[in-house]
């Protein structure tokens, strides 16, 4: 047995107070998504790498076809990047739904080591930043982070029985319906251009809002906090990211976002926007005030920021992913809904 | 920006295919456990740091006393090892509820960045191993690991209105009212004698078992699973450990471990046991097979196993805290209980 040392022959890999610095960056092998329909006739839907006709998929039950979309996710994402699901050390996965069913039965079909996850609709960022320390760390060489949400299932847990049919004011976002799969290697390996190069995991913050057709407004704070912080870190603001992306804040939320931006002395500017604005149109498709749930940003990554990054449009990207961490017994027990923004950098490596 | 690397300078700390090895094996500073009536009267009271009179602790509902448990433990823990609160760089928390509520209002209480994760009552390894490679890679140099489950939020949450005083069968488990802090430092602080060392992540492995009453049969298998893959990765064996301990397959399910364990030519011996067989008294407490819940392995962790670590009567411990992936929706589906299982080995580190 080893004697105790003082201090770790470790590096440290700390910007600021809150900032991890991943010292190689791990590189993205490559990124599937998969969406319903409505995803699929969406702005976002050319990016797709699948589009279901329906959302049962075949199965019997909305909540079997979530383990579905997410584990084709995995399994296309495994065949984009041409690395076998049995070479890749862990999944890291989180979705929704109570217990994260959708992740722990889609871990049961992957049957690869699995940390379940839980951050609302913040998980992609949430994964992608552990899953970066995984693999800077020296602890896997390639992993998967996988999202998902369900339209269908996220509504009947969260709200009403779905034939209710109940009308949602305009406040109120979409869950969206789709899977999206990241693969991180410490090594070239598929695409392997971009790299995530700092993760700045968020505090939770209660705006003290109590209602959950508005959640965008709830979560708005805890995006603002976790991008201060993050530019406190790192010394870097807005001029330094060609797009500063949070997670489903919504038409609702993203202005209020980018006011407390303003008043902290910052220009936001065309430069931050926002996937749930992004995912569907609101001139097609009647969403209310925008998108929702761990497969807007997931799908908006997918579609949209990293094949930009890929094709050197885009250089740098921080994607705020956004959670609403409130449950449907807080809000009948009158609680307030807590929000909370995790921060990954994801960079070209080549530049 | 920088440019892309074949290979990264960082050293790998990957021992076997599956087990990761703690370069610089984080410490734990501390742990504070505080538990329930029930917990308390316990073989496991003497050992806890609090004991509550009741189990609604002055609060509105049980879900707001089991977020204030968790205030409780986090805050104890910090006095206990003289580190501030302000001083831990991230809250890794876990709870057995509905959207992990538990761990993000403690969390929104604690203030400081929060990583939510879910592995139903394996909380207690699955978050100490995320820590433990926060630490030994440098991305964090003080964090607590926090779990906890209440019995009747969970009672009412997976089974009946406890109102309903529905009678269980005898393989049916206690959920244990309790909630663990624990704080790894990457330095000499608080305790400092017991290192963590070797991380290795369960698979999700599904025995076909659908009785949500006998949840300690059907993770068996999953424990069985990660200790068989531990002990291949790191070449050790029971006799490496003065004590394996599963988290919670209580009774029923911790002779069906052993015989599997027996079946692949392991003698488990007295070293094998099981923090829902010790947590209660059979002759005492009626609590059919024994107890389950986050706070099962956290509270024999915190109350015996570490005590004694910290005592140098024991020298090796493998925590093996298991979890049963179901949720009330998939067992109304007709699903199976997938389990897991996520193995830590706690090592006394000046002998």
């Amino acid at each position: 047995m080893s004697t105790v040392q003082a201090l770790p022959a470790t590096r440290r890999r700390r910007q600021g107070k809150y900032t991890f610095y991943l010292e190689n960056p791990p590189l993205i092998a490559g990124i599937a998504a998969v969406g319903g329909p409505v995803e699929g006739a969406g702005p976002m839907g050319a990016g797709l790498d699948h589009v279901y006709n329906d959302n049962l998929l075949g199965q019997k039950s909305w909540e079997q076809a979530e383990v579905r979309m997410m584990c084709d996710a995995v399994h296309l994402c495994c065949r984009k990047t041409g690395i076998p699901l049995q070479q890749v050390d862990i999944l890291f996965a989180s979705d929704l739904l109570n217990q994260i069913v959708t992740s722990s039965y889609a871990a049961r079909d992957l049957d690869i080591p699995y940390v379940g996850l839980f951050g609302a609709c913040s998980g992609m960022s949430e994964g992608l930043g552990l899953a970066a320390m995984a693999v800077d760390g020296g602890y896997a060489d390639t992993v998967v982070v996988a999202v998902s949400s369900h339209h269908l299932t996220a509504e009947r847990q969260y709200r009403f029985p779905t034939e209710f049919a109940g009308q949602r004011p305009p406040t109120a976002q979409w869950t969206a319906t789709g899977s999206t799969a990241v693969i991180l290697a410490n090594r070239k390996a598929g695409d392997g251009v971009v790299g995530i190069t700092h993760v700045t995991f968020g505090r939770v913050i209660d705006a003290s809002l109590k209602n959950p057709y508005d959640m965008g407004s709830a979560m708005a704070p805890a995006a603002v906090d976790t991008i201060l912080r993050h530019f406190k870190d790192t010394g870097r603001s807005f001029s330094d990211y060609d797009v500063v992306a949070t997670g489903d804040l919504a038409r609702v939320g993203h202005p209020i976002a980018a006011e407390m931006l303003q008043e902290a002395g910052y220009d936001p500017g065309d430069r931050f926007i926002d996937c749930g604005i992004l995912l569907y149109d609101p001139n097609r498709q009647d969403v209310h005030a925008g998108g929702s749930g761990c497969a807007c940003s997931g799908i908006v990554l997918a579609s949209d920021l990293y094949p930009r990054l890929r094709r050197g449009e885009l250089k740098r990207v921080l994607l705020v992913a956004t959670g609403s961490l409130h449950s449907k017994i807080t809000i009948q027990q009158k609680e307030s809904m807590p929000g909370i923004a995790h921060a990954v950098a994801l960079e070209r490596m080549d530049a």
